[in-house]
């Protein structure tokens, strides 16, 4: 089974990225046939400039191998690096009509708060849908905010099929009803836009400060405190199975212990969970000649997939071919 | 200085699109660079199906070579062998609104028509400035009906550069004034929507049979006959300098010439005009080799230029290559 998503390259990953999508991601790499890109050509509709695009992208492609990414098990590459991608996104604009694209969520939320929106954010589910198809993926990973987006692809691939003859396979949703939010250090939902992440791989000083300023009551050492309603405790929680967890609320409940060194103890956890990630992130920084390897076969492996169904597509199309 | 145009493969070639459009395009090939393609990615947001576009690309192939196109002179070739194009899309439309987009006519048209308008064909201005752009074009001749075509190319690549850094170039339009309204056999605009054409590579009965259905007064033979209100006269006259056409207008005043007689001067007039398009219509038809050697030749010639303008314009926005 071919699971297939990809990672907008939006800098610095936090908590929130890895446990809400990049663990899960991780999971399929030994029980399915997965498909990861950096969404670069994406990213296009929201970057502010070319040097922020270019490092986040080379900071994804760390970031991912890091965190275990095996370019061995998975077909891992740069959305850029197939363009046939865009020539799907020209077919396939022609199997959906504009009035469907004004009813995407992302189009009409950025509409409502008063944007002009570019022609790259409107047919944004049109690129999507190529990412999709062109790699003939049978279930893509979605959270609820995206789930339009893969009815859009099943739909522009059922009228494709309808008016060319079958030949883009339907994909399914693969819904996570249970992805954890994760909270950022104010309470609020961890997200780069509220600057209240616990970033994955800053510096131990960075993390460090990050943990120590998760807001808490003012509850001092001796009295029992509410696991339920401490960031802290939501937070380290993410890292234990229940019977850990069930330890750790008892401390809490327990007294005896002041916010300062439970933050110790989740700060020592993200640091022990991370070290690895962390170590092998700094050996492959400093080997740009593997990462470069390992790009190139992903790109080699995607773009062979990918060129057989645009002459297939093209085929169906009626369109003309050199040699 | 480098002429860009591009024509829709749209079935059979006829009077109409020659004297407006490929005549004149055919009088670059000796004092430009010119480069012209068969634009079959275009077609798509009008074709009805993948037969009519395959033949349709093919026949344009043909008929542009048999009229003349030189391709040691010209670089000639098919929009989709040069996927590049698709890419840079994807780019430009980050570079132009929703808003503007529904001014285009060519949209506005058809929603005033009651369409429900699809995708590609409210983003197809976005192709044509990738058209234009991709290929550094000086000047690009546009009709009086794509004037706006190109003011969005220009607008696009203004704002493209301002936001991303010079590398795009402004085209200029080339307004030809004086297009000639080549009448039809029924004296309405000759088009292939109208059925009023006459076809240049049909078969001579099929010419005759065009030219003999020209529509005409009831004058008798011996009667003076008005030039100037004859279909049949302002057809012959595109044939013709202005003192051969003073000579014919004084054969029509001067009576003793039936309306038959003077269409048989047409037929033989336009039979010997095309007859060695025609011709070598029939030779190349029988060479797929030669023309195929010639599209890969224009693809290769096209590909270049693309590629490398690509590279530049990925540099800019700061997109990740592998190699």
């Amino acid at each position: 089974m071919r699971i297939l998503t990809g990672l907008q390259p939006s800098g610095k990953l936090h908590l929130g990225n890895y446990f809400s999508a990049i663990s899960k991601i991780l999971q399929y790499q030994n029980k399915a046939d997965l498909f990861l890109f950096v969404a670069n050509l994406h990213a296009l509709t929201t970057f502010s400039s070319q040097k922020e695009l270019e490092e986040n992208t080379k900071s994804a492609i760390l970031d991912l191998l890091a965190l275990g990414v095996d370019p061995d098990k998975t077909t891992f590459w740069v959305q850029s690096d197939v363009p046939e991608v865009t020539e799907l996104t020209w077919y396939l604009s022609q199997a959906i009509t504009v009035s469907q694209l004004q009813l995407a969520h992302s189009f009409k939320d950025k509409v409502a708060k008063g944007f002009q929106p570019g022609a790259g954010l409107f047919t944004y589910p049109i690129l999507m849908a190529a990412d999709i198809l062109l790699y003939s993926a049978d279930k893509v990973p979605v959270g609820k905010d995206q789930k339009q987006h893969l009815e859009f692809a099943r739909d522009i691939a059922e009228r494709f099929n309808a008016s060319f003859g079958e030949c883009l396979k339907l994909p399914e949703p693969d819904i996570d009803e249970n992805t954890a939010t994760v909270p950022g250090v104010d309470g609020a939902k961890m997200s780069k836009s509220y600057k209240n992440t616990i970033d994955l791989f800053a510096s131990e000083k960075e993390i460090k400060k990050a943990v120590m300023s998760i807001v808490s009551d003012s509850k001092g050492i001796e009295e029992p405190k509410n696991p339920d309603e401490s960031i802290i405790f939501q937070i380290h929680s993410l890292f234990l199975n229940s019977s850990e967890q069930s330890v750790l609320k008892d401390k809490y409940k327990a007294g005896g212990i002041g916010y300062g060194d439970l933050k110790k103890s989740l700060l020592e956890c993200i640091l022990d969970h991370f070290a690895p990630f962390r170590n092998r992130r700094l050996e492959i920084e400093k080997d740009p000649a593997f990462v470069e390897e390992v790009m190139n076969k992903g790109k080699y492996k995607a773009s062979q997939i990918a060129r057989l169904k645009i002459q297939e597509i093209r085929k169906k199309l009626g369109i003309y071919q050199s040699i």
